[in-house]
């Protein structure tokens, strides 16, 4: 049942090209344009908006969907996002809509939904909007939140197996790397991972998005990716710790070195960690993985790293979350990798480094010194294929054979 | 024959522990101090100079060789480099020797023989040290060297195994990671990879090298090690020539989005290249492998950055490298290269076209749009592992079965 959307054929109604408002003068693209599509994007934040913005440019008919029925109204008034991105003018060809729920009418219109909303809130959006999808005609699923669901320790890939059943979940594709939004609404080169356990659906979705200034590769390890995605910030935080620690010594030297120590030991983590959940080894090196948290990590607007860094310098947690207005995301994500570690038995010295000062109150500067002062080891001990781990679980959930997550390499 | 050492025993005479002259006060080392050995360094240039720096300043008996009477004389009376970290006190535990090649009795009196010296200059020196080598007492062998032998092709193992017999070189050992030569006489943390095929040599090797800020990490895979500490020089001209072209538009965001970009791709590349040599695709997860790549292509000081950065902004290679005094490493290992790539018919476009670049005369800014013009594409391709690959002749050259490159992962 990987056909689910072979009867589906792609919107290629003749229409006028979007125009952007207001729009410089910039490179057309040089390969043959993907065919026109209809899309709704979910969700109007940051990425959501920067994503539409690109979807838009690239000529497809964009719907933004908000649950704000004030950002509605101004945006279809002014092509401008009041919160974020807020001097940009968004190209005519994308309206916003909402604030209800897409209806089954509106979904039956597009080709692709794209989700740009937190992880959080998924369970909730895709219970509601399973009735309202036509299974003879679904549009192509597109995922670009990264995050683990706090309660279940559930990826995206799960939560889309419980709501919507394993038939979507099997074609569902995930778009992840190091991207800057303010870089892609400027059309400066940006480069990212798109996969699904079905490649042609990854395919698919990569000729939605690809431009020549905004590059996808295509992968068939969703798990690998998802996981990449959600543990980068972990690390993030534990690289903030270490320049915030070493902050009366940031020669660029010591600082490059500081961070290429931490961001290779942090990848070889997060590789042992997605081996033993059932991903390859080879997913993070990926752009979702080794560039997604390079990026990161280098990153010091980062919100992830800015905890790292006030923790470094001596603040305590709760004051840092009062005055960042909300909690980073790898605050939470170390919480639950902390559970997904103990139960599969990985070392995972720095993620478990950072649950400890976040979580039971131990000293940065002791537990950096623990981290240093550890002897002699072997680099990139991966662990055995886990042939009970939490991959093979989940590719039953969708009724997959327990070889397929492995194979996906 | 893995047993070569096994009847050796380090040198234990009790001796007055190592004096720093005006040292500082620093950290001691907290884990249990490895047994003292008696090392002699071959190469006095900035490398090897700062490792004997750091041996010394670990309690070993160092002796610092060079080809130069002038160095050996200045440097046992002042205990500097009049060469390079000029600044530096080296520890009164550090004898300049040379300019003779060692003596067959020296060799004799070491446990360690470190070769820091340009892989050029290798098959000559191995070659006259080999009737000098006592085979019932071999000392242990690192190497630190990086590159290609220009007109073999061959990479340091196969140069050992020409030189002094397949006995010698399987129980070798290479050193290879991120790090600056000036932050390592400073103490400040560094973490490198320590390869050989045989495990307890590289052990043995990280026992001499490891302290607190000086962290070894173990790994069986010395031809993978070798290749990633020649091939992130190319990638490094490649990461200049891109920062060279967008000068222009250089914000910290695009600049660092560029980079991590190129370093992602150039790390996959890297892999392809390494694995259709017969190497394992996980060593290039190491600190020799993204850690130097991502170090080397992160700094501007570095001479292959440098060679493309001013290539990007348009200057003439023979101008520049006439103004810089001598090839930059990457620029020759981009020639060897591209014969490997060739010959293992592997897709390395970030190569090629530094190749072109070099050799060929072609635009760079032409190269650099080819490169983001390429159409969708599956990432992180690994060839099929090659059953006739450089790998498997070097390890038959060694007398070893076909399979132990691939096993050693």
């Amino acid at each position: 049942m990987t056909s689910v959307h072979s009867t589906r054929t792609f919107h290629s109604t003749p229409t006028a090209p979007c125009r952007r408002v207001g729009s410089l003068s910039m490179p057309s693209p040089t390969c043959s344009p993907p065919p026109k599509s209809r899309i709704c994007v979910l969700g109007a934040g940051n990425f959501g908006s920067c994503l539409a913005d690109h979807l838009g440019d690239s000529d497809h008919d964009v719907l933004l969907w908000s649950r704000s029925e004030d950002f509605v109204k101004f945006f279809n008034e002014h092509h401008k996002n009041p919160e974020y991105l807020t001097d940009h003018e968004f190209p005519e060809c994308i309206t916003a809509v909402g604030p209800d729920l897409p209806s089954a009418e509106l979904i039956r219109s597009v080709d692709v939904l794209l989700f740009a909303i937190p992880t959080e809130a998924l369970r909730e959006t895709l219970t509601k909007l399973r009735p309202r999808l036509d299974e003879k005609a679904l549009p192509l699923f597109i995922f670009v939140n990264k995050g683990i669901e706090i309660s279940t320790r559930a990826l995206t890939l799960e939560i889309l197996a419980d709501t919507c059943g394993a038939d979507i979940a099997r074609v569902s594709t995930f778009i992840s790397g190091p991207s800057f939004a303010k870089e892609i609404i400027r059309r400066q080169p940006t480069s990212v991972s798109v996969a699904s356990l079905s490649q042609e659906h990854a395919e698919r979705a990569s000729q939605v998005f690809h431009q020549p200034w905004f590059r996808c590769y295509t992968g068939v390890d969703p798990i690998g990716i998802e996981l990449a995605g959600a543990l980068k910030n972990v690390y993030a935080i534990a690289a903030g710790m270490a320049d915030g620690l070493g902050f009366e010594n940031n020669t660029r030297a010591t600082r490059l070195m500081r961070s290429t120590v931490l961001i290779t030991r942090g990848l070889g983590e997060m590789t042992r960690i997605g081996t033993a959940y059932g991903a390859s080894p080879l997913t993070f090196l990926s752009l979702a993985g080794v560039g997604d948290l390079f990026l990161t990590c280098s990153s010091p607007t980062s919100r992830n790293y800015t905890v790292g860094y006030r923790l470094g310098k001596g603040e305590q947690l709760d004051e840092i979350i009062r005055t960042l207005g909300s909690v980073a995301e790898g605050v939470t994500t170390a919480k639950g990798l902390k559970q997904i570690i103990d139960d599969l038995g990985v070392n995972a010295r720095i993620a478990t480094a950072v649950y400890e000062v976040l979580y039971e109150g131990k000293n940065v500067k002791e537990q950096a010194e623990t981290l240093m002062n550890f002897p002699v080891m072997t680099e990139l001990e991966l662990p055995e294929k886990n042939p009970n781990g939490p991959a093979r679980k989940l590719m039953q959930k969708l009724g997959l054979g327990e070889d397929d997550a492995g194979k996906r390499a």
